[in-house]
């Protein structure tokens, strides 16, 4: 396998974490740095025409993409351990929070929304800081409501890991990055805090990787 | 079944295409009208905090949110005619392709975040339109260099209907509000256009749903 990265990428952090949790190591892992816009190179444009990372490839090609996309052809491929439960409607409820951090969420503050922000409406950096914040904490307060359901336990969906713990996690990274204060979301906070003590989540953090500064 | 649902929500309109084409009719369509941000009073937050539409309660509940994760689950319960293939890797296509428009793209344009730009940022609204316009090319972009690929055939993923069809619709759809010529994406403009020959998309469509205007 070849993972196309960078180490700030919330979507490419969220698909580290299932590598980890299924034990698959990529062979390669390819530097993609969004802040030097190398995602809008030709190189990587055929790769991937959305200019967003993660891709990866698996053997022959072609490349896949989207994190929540690569995840579910990770668990289909590799099945053990489960990242999805089994069943239909807890299936749904664990996918569901899923895309609230990476459709509702996450695309909203990714560098490409940022720069057009800042080059086409002239907005200042307080005000992209606010913009970010802002819907970070409209999909972290929605968490924070769907949590207090009865199918949460130690984790999102019982006491096994799914694809919303590891959506949880990169929201919570990314809540760090644009100085957002967990402890009002205190069942987002447990969880993510109990997804951190696991070697998977804690390895693929954004601050672990190659080229990472010490703190954001 | 009851679907939450809005006439405009390009989001509902892809669960409606999916009931459709498993033969499916929900008992109550319960109208959410966003222009009055009915999204927003509390007894639709209790269906789904994250105060968007479609949500989707199949029997006892409790409410299902995120159009992609209420399709998979659709997909799951009922699944014939079946919306994804069975290869892995066509599945993650598939479902990249669709999360380009329920991920990169469509997020960016809904109403709560057009309201934010006018409201906190005071963009007016040839800047509003500018915007979504831009968001929706981007992804139509991407969706067109992804569908030069041998996988593509009379659909996005050969000669079945799958979910990424049913957000190309939408996409669209999204394009015709906005005020996109598709005449630029000819691949996607054929494949809508086959897609909208099937009555399960047509009668879907946002014009057709009660309260929708005669065009926008």
């Amino acid at each position: 396998m070849k993972l196309f990265s960078f180490w700030r990428s919330l979507a490419t952090y969220r698909v580290r974490i299932a590598l980890n949790l299924k034990g698959l190591v990529p062979e390669e892992v390819i530097d993609v740095n969004l802040m030097k816009g190398q995602q809008r190179e030709d190189a990587f444009r055929k790769v991937n025409p959305m200019m967003a990372i993660p891709a990866l490839i698996d053997g022959e090609g072609p490349a896949l993409f989207e994190s929540l996309a690569i995840i579910e052809y990770i668990d289909e491929v590799h099945p053990h351990p489960p990242l999805l439960p089994l069943d239909p409607k807890a299936r749904a409820r664990v996918r569901g929070l899923a895309q609230i951090v990476a459709a509702d969420s996450h695309p909203l503050i990714v560098p490409r929304v940022r720069e057009y922000l800042a080059h086409e409406f002239k907005i200042d950096e307080a005000g992209i800081l606010k913009w970010a914040q802002h819907w970070h904490r409209t999909a972290l307060t929605a968490l924070e409501a769907h949590l207090q359901d009865d199918s949460t336990g130690r984790y999102c969906q019982g006491d096994q890991i799914t694809v919303a713990d590891i959506c949880l996690a990169t929201q919570a990274a990314g809540a760090g990055f644009f100085k957002i204060d967990l402890a009002a979301f205190p069942t987002v906070k447990r969880i993510v805090d109990t997804c951190m003590q696991n070697d998977a989540f804690a390895r693929a953090h954004p601050l672990k990787q190659p080229g990472a500064p010490a703190s954001v």
